[in-house]
């Protein structure tokens, strides 16, 4: 069986800098009627660079949990802006490496609420050939961890963010046991 | 170093079914201004039930991407309710099954905007109870996969849901090689 959503009105509620909220109604399969409630985002890409079995991680405070969370290297795509593109960059601006990247593993975050993708690159080769140069506003420092230390990080529950986890045990599990 | 946002002012601009959308006002550690565009929500939880290598899936219609997408059962937590009594109840209504449940993972799935943690567990025994038992509005199949399916379905694209992923690695990267 197939189902399907069919949009019959859309109202954009609010038009920001990061996203859109917009909150449709839409016929459901049983002919009934139903709000989605739909942030609209541009998309996100992230970067993992590993380095002989060591990580490179950011830490930034992130206000909506109110503390600091270790990352994988990401950001957000400017408008028109290839992932692949935008990846470069981010990975440079937040710690001054520029990398050859891979396609690794394409995120859909959270698909109840947010139509955000976020594109994981995985670094083939990598050297430092600068330093920070951050957006306003933003601030973050750069390290790299060991495997096994970010696995407990993970465990314990210092590690939450999802494309890190997700981006950490697709390697785990393919290349490291 | 560490780092800090405090909050100078906090707009609600819309409170709906599943989402509140704040705009909060901040200082920035260097004592700059910003905007900070948060997404507040309940939580979700979300279950990893695996029987002889194969991994339990649901299919249903997301809005946000407009097709149809498998992910492992999940849902939102309703007020007041613990994770664990949500994930009990999500995966008997999705799919009929009851569970013995134990935490396996706490994701953020996108913290630039959205303070959302999934709660993921792992079904340590279950057996089919009864019946699908849907929300009004819910649509959605059920089936079992086995693994190395999953892990083709993951690498071609056609799962993409992040909780989904990050549960199915960690699962491989610790039992299954």
């Amino acid at each position: 069986m197939t189902f399907f959503e069919k949009k019959l009105q859309s109202e954009t509620v609010y038009d920001g800098k990061i996203l859109k909220l917009q909150v449709d109604t839409v016929e459901l399969p049983d002919g009934n009627k139903s709000v989605r409630e739909c942030v609209r985002h541009s998309g996100g890409v992230a970067i993992l660079c590993v380095d002989s079995d060591k990580i490179l991680l950011v830490r930034q405070f992130r206000y909506l949990y109110g503390k600091e969370l270790y990352e994988i290297p990401a950001g957000k795509l400017e408008e028109g802006e290839l992932p692949e593109v935008a990846a470069v960059r981010e990975l440079k601006e937040e710690t001054g490496i520029s990398a050859e990247l891979v396609p690794y593993l394409k995120l859909y975050p959270s698909p109840g609420y947010t139509d955000e993708v976020i594109h994981i690159y995985l670094a083939k080769s990598f050297q430092k050939t600068g330093k920070q140069n951050l957006d306003d506003g933003e601030f973050l420092s750069v390290c790299f961890k060991h495997l096994t230390d970010v696995l407990v990080m993970i465990e314990n529950g210092e590690i939450c963010d999802g494309k890190t986890i997700a981006a950490i045990y697709k390697y785990v599990s393919e290349n490291w046991r």
